[in-house]
């Protein structure tokens, strides 16, 4: 009977230590890689979005005419890697959104259950965004570099605009998918 | 006096726990997944790394002429994204074989300080082999489709075993990020 009584003490002052101490700690870092990660993925979706340019190309129809000076625009969509992009930048940003409310609303309590929730879909917005950074990285070095193998030329040296912002939203990106590998490496610290 | 001896029950009953009911199933689970990662790696590296394809293709120099026969060939240092994507899963491998051989030295110890050491270098090469697979994956589109905005003309009709295989390896090296999803959603699961 004396046993059972201490055994409970015992139980009781470590809860109240995970409650207090560690669990709240380990909440304001989590909160702020998520508003971090939210905010980056929206500001990389955004730029690559909203990225158009047009440019005047002059395109030789017979050799014997002038050539023709045709308008010719450059949009995300047009390369199905950019459009997989946004689509995960998108989705990283509602996911981020969503996440940083359940975790502010449960701010208080010490919900095991919650944190396993996100830090599994935390993994799995990590592996889509990286993808995603790896895809744009790959077509954006096409753009700049071209490759003679497979005659593939550069665009960049036309769209250097379009380009240029395609270049800072991976960065945008790169640093959101970051967040997202500390939120994870927090998760795996903490708990061990 | 009495307390204390107590507390002592209890503490070493939960040790006793940890080290042999929780800990030794996680091992086996994450020995598995671990090895399952290694071959996966290892193949996808092997099948794309190996891949080589030569064909006689049609060059019309001068259009009066009859055109020159050329052999060209396929190779994955062509394309910086494919050396990329042999060297994640090099990397991956290697990791993979370290990691198993660090886990089966310290199978029967319960060291937490190596299974966090394991898993914040799960997340880290889970997040390089994501955007391998995603760099592989887009410039394995263009080779498949071509684009007409950029004139990337398809090439996967002429080099099409050399393309079957990198659509092998590519399949290769998604299951083997998805084993290091698994590892690293073991890790959360097994220690929240």
């Amino acid at each position: 009977m004396e046993m059972e009584r201490n055994n409970r003490v015992v139980v009781d002052e470590e809860n109240k230590d995970v409650g207090v101490g560690g669990s709240k700690k380990v909440n304001y870092a989590d909160l702020f890689l998520r508003f971090t990660a939210l905010i980056l993925s929206l500001a990389a979706a955004l730029i690559i979005g909203l990225d158009k340019q047009t440019k005047i190309v002059a395109v030789n129809v017979v050799s014997t005419l002038p050539p023709l000076y045709v308008p010719v625009t450059a949009k995300f969509h047009y390369l199905s890697a950019f459009t997989y992009f946004v689509v995960a930048n998108a989705l990283a940003c509602s996911y981020g959104a969503v996440s940083l409310i359940l975790k502010l609303a449960n701010r208080g309590s010490n919900k095991s259950c919650l944190t396993k929730f996100t830090t599994i879909f935390d993994i799995i917005m990590l592996a889509v965004l990286a993808s995603a950074n790896g895809a744009a990285g790959a077509v954006g070095v096409l753009g700049l570099e071209g490759n003679d193998h497979v005659h593939w030329n550069k665009v960049c040296n036309i769209f250097g605009k379009f380009c240029n912002l395609v270049l800072v939203s991976l960065g945008f990106s790169l640093l959101g998918s970051l967040a997202f590998v500390f939120l994870v490496m927090l998760a795996v610290v903490k708990n061990h």
